[in-house]
């Protein structure tokens, strides 16, 4: 039970720390003769990795992922795969402030008071650093699902809130969402981000965010009632990103304002027995079960910590102080967490996927 | 790893169904020499139990609790303790409509989908009457954590919304909790949710409702980052809850539209080196792990899918129909999952206490 | 992560103690629409239950289990099945000696030591007792795998040795095991077998045994290298039987003297392809996977610590004393563990065929 | 559940293949503040590394352990330790006659029969290559338990038999096992085992060996019943290693042999109420909980397959055909597993400290 490992079957085992060498992670249990190689996953790396745009965070980090095992001759052999990603921007500098003061909302207080020690440096293991191997390890979840369940699988998720501007979903367009710096699936909305955030870096502030996950083309079935339920793997998943401090399955919050009969996703039949839904207040997920329908998954993220203006705090000795964080931060790491939400996502729907089969498998046999 | 357990030290697995002999749960972890009685924990299965008002189920179950084994002369004894509870109201009826259509919104199709086959009665395994079980394990987590933490130790929870009707959190008042059939904190607003709950009934419809959760008394430490957090856990184990849609820690959802300055809960330290903070948007816990401040948490419930209104759906052969829910269903299932919210995150918080003390200890060694 | 459970996916949870008033398991991840009811399962307890010869225990205990969950209309549903049995025989009697004194070879000094309480009657969660709901879990993890596998597939377990006296394989009819008091699957050494354990009964002295357990028709395949090798996972099977002291898989031990030569079991193959094996010193697993051969484990469980014979041992004041331990004991508890320990192997065989299921899935995939 | 993972609380998880770029492991769950460096895990590397003398394989590997997170200014830090050691001698050869023919005793045939893939190269995954990152786990593992313990408590290993050539216990010297290549405790078998392991290195061939674990100073309690009982842990992690065939805990397999008179292990009691027992048939552990004896644990391991008699088998098309296998092997792979049986019991033993502080806690608490 090690707590820093998340899947049932599918394992993904994350290390590293910010400032430490290099971080990595171990998945086991994949499948074998699963085609799969470093320029596949790097692409996700690529859509995660920072100083892409001037509205995320200048580190500048390559997010080089190299295998190191699990794979032969371009294929997966069943055998653990142990990705590893070099740090390369460790600045050198002087970590006086952030060794002696406690940032507020970040990390700092609770992990030296649990443990005692902490690798200060850069937020050490409680940096968001960690979340590029979830990544990579999202990506090869991907790449089996799509070679279990065909190209109709797919996950992908757009940012839906920017503080309080929330995009119109009427413009929503899945091709636009590559096309900005924030993942924004409306582009009309793009120009005011920009502004605001503009605004809110130049501040030295920060500011939250929503995003929302959709997975199309997840058979009927998945899902191990009752504590594994597949909401719940995905929320646990989401929940563990970094900053996130809600998450909704379907109608979410706002289930609580409607009534049975709204609530209600009506099923249709068509003659070939295709089942559909005159609605997807579920969230594609009934008594922890997929449905067939798309899942829809949505979380926010805290406005990042490290902001300019000067807060007040204590020191390690609990005199109390201020602070102010300077260095490289995202003014709004929701962006960033966009693929991160992608890939906690596919690696939940994978683990259930192998879960079913292993004790309903499916019908026809052959997937 | 049986999906049917929750909990990494603090195990619990449920078993049981609907219109079965029993439910029960296996409690296994538990520290030894703890006083416990059949008799405490009867008084949080009351809370839950269906019957207690118009306002719930007529089903008229004691949900008396027996143990059966894990206690010897009135203390465990760190052996597994077993708790059974019998099912006395399992109406002998005609299953007929339940059995062969699917109840939109509820596990039916997903049920019958993934295992080929379901027991119908009454909604089998998927149904919340296995909650009682988890009242049980709170109940038993809430002693060890008492012994071990003192009487400041507290988890309670509270109906803060129903439909559109929101508390004002003004009037908080967590005498008033019990008193009225809601558990709603704000006396002011029981008459409001009578008068709408018994017009919900009556039109045989049914309504969302939002509880929170406050846990006082938890040490600073607490979680085991990455994958373990303590948010994470909690997130896990609200969304298992039946029903539930979304989750919520501290500021929640509404995160996303915070600043960085709004957002960061500020720190102050007494003279005697005592932490305290501005405010609590982090909910109690930062980077996965407990502050010492209250943990807050927050889950919607969606309305009961059983209401008297038609509703189309199909049948087990696919074909198109109508299904009406006649039976004894909760208007607002929400009201009942309050005890279930609370004994869900005492259980996750006495896991990771135990996990802290096995891994960093606590100071001093005597807690 | 419950210590009370064991398997990855096929798990069993059992609860109990000897001198309480049940005894169960919940086993979680039984694949769904298998045919199994309380007859079946209770064949299987009727090997193991006392009281069926002079050479065992005479505690009269009929064994029977109910299912009270799992199981609908005579078909495993695919959720948690509950199995309980009531002790029927829990004599009233003075505890006084073994209240107050540690037997010698039991875990009585170690439970008191670890937990700080014990339940002294019968020797509580310690007792073979326990054992019962193994072999109950065993019978449905036969049932599954006869209706996957088929009936070639088949585990059976015999006694080889009973202190000195070991059985002539040349002997070996796997016919006569049900037919002698022993197991023996060598008639010839029944008669000196029985004057043996006679004249170690009415000495009060007891006597170690060994078992073998033989599977046939498992597919090459199972297990899942590196840590939870098939023959690992047999390992702390058979290891966690009350009273083994040893485990051997194909050649066991005597691997020791083998030169390369002689250990290799060479390969052949007909003109169909199917493979055979000159010999079987692996025990039908290489590499942790099964190879298509036999499954050969063995195990020794020692002499019963409860003897008539005084022996020095302490109080729980750790006073120096002596012991007699009178009561109802089995002189070679041996005997009993047969069918513990076919259950156990079961189990593992269970588990490692969904576990192969989940990650490689079988070739046809009807299987 | 990842399968190539174990331990409950202090979790390793190893990865890569011998002839892939490196080799690794994460250990999970460690507690912090201990003091660690790669000079302290290196002393064991050494006593498992290829190459030290003639009766081990030739190939050239230093062994060099690099940590790469979760130690901050040389302490851990509680987040997971992540170790790397790069391969170095992976000779660049042809690969033929092990690609397409499967060696009898080896996983070759298992592997692709499981996964319909294997890296043929030097074995790949199922190499023995890979218990080098269990000797750094044990070594981690052993800086925790003197560092918690105390300097009384030790985990050494010794080769007891060689084939048919089995030490006099008479001559059993601690002090002994480093002077000499193959870990004897007793010097004067030393020359006869050179002679015979001389012999058989000459003809191409090999043989099996037993190596005994002690245990000392464990306190007593540590076990988790029923079934992470601390004898099923160390059987299970016993046998996880390479070649293993046979576990044996206290008089193992000849506690068959024994009436219940022998094998007590009779207890006494000094003045301050120290426990003492007239012998140790038990191996230390009774219920599956340390009794604070030593823990004596005892493994067999097969003659290494790699043999350049020609031996018959199957190419993997199923043609039948004959293997020698040439390459750079141990005539007695038992002698290297020396250490590996050390790091295994070691992370065992650790691993239930952590689970017995979890749930029961010691007394003294300082412990």
């Amino acid at each position: 039970m090690s707590t820093n490992t998340f899947g049932h079957l599918f394992c993904v085992t994350t290390w590293g720390e910010s400032h430490g060498e290099a971080i990595g992670c171990v998945i086991d249990g994949c499948p074998p003769n699963i085609e799969i190689d470093e320029t596949y996953i790097q692409q996700f790396m690529d859509k995660r990795k920072p100083g892409q745009s001037r509205h995320t965070t200048q580190r500048k980090e390559s997010d080089t992922v190299k295998i190191l095992s699990g794979v032969f001759e371009g294929k997966t052999t069943g055998t653990p795969i142990s990705l590893i990603i070099y740090n390369e921007d460790q600045r050198s500098k002087d970590y006086g402030d952030i060794k002696n003061k406690f940032r507020p909302g970040h990390a700092d207080y609770t992990y030296l008071s649990k443990y005692g020690i902490r690798d200060y440096r850069g937020g050490g293991r409680s940096s968001a650093r960690e979340t590029a191997t979830r990544v990579a390890a999202g990506a090869v979840a991907r790449k089996v699902l799509n070679s279990k369940l065909g190209e109709d699988f797919d996950v992908r998720a757009a940012l839906v809130q920017m503080g309080k501007y929330t995009i119109d979903r009427e413009n929503w367009d899945w091709n636009e969402v590559n096309n900005n710096p924030f993942f924004s699936p409306d582009v009309a909305i793009v120009p005011q981000w920009e502004d605001y955030l503009d605004s809110i870096r130049k501040n030295g502030s920060s500011i939250g965010a929503v995003i929302e996950v959709v997975a199309e083309g997840v058979p009927v079935g998945l899902g191990a009632p009752i504590y594994a339920k597949l909401d719940a793997d995905i929320a646990s998943n989401l929940m563990s990103i970094n900053a996130v401090k809600g998450v909704e399955i379907g109608a979410g919050m706002s289930a609580a304002e409607l009534t049975g009969e709204e609530n209600a996703d009506e099923m249709f039949s068509d003659e070939e027995g295709n089942v559909s839904f005159s609605s997807n207040n579920a969230g594609g997920i009934l008594g922890g079960i997929s449905s067939g329908q798309d899942i829809i998954a949505r979380f926010s993220v805290k406005p990042t910590s490290s902001i300019l203006t000067p807060r007040k705090t204590i020191d390690i000795d609990h005199n109390e102080t201020e602070i102010i964080t300077k260095g490289r931060h995202d003014p709004c790491v929701g962006i960033r967490a966009v693929p991160i939400g992608e890939a906690m996502v596919l690696c939940a729907i994978l683990d259930h996927y192998l879960l079913h089969k292993a004790q309903c498998g499916f019908c026809p046999a052959t997937k």
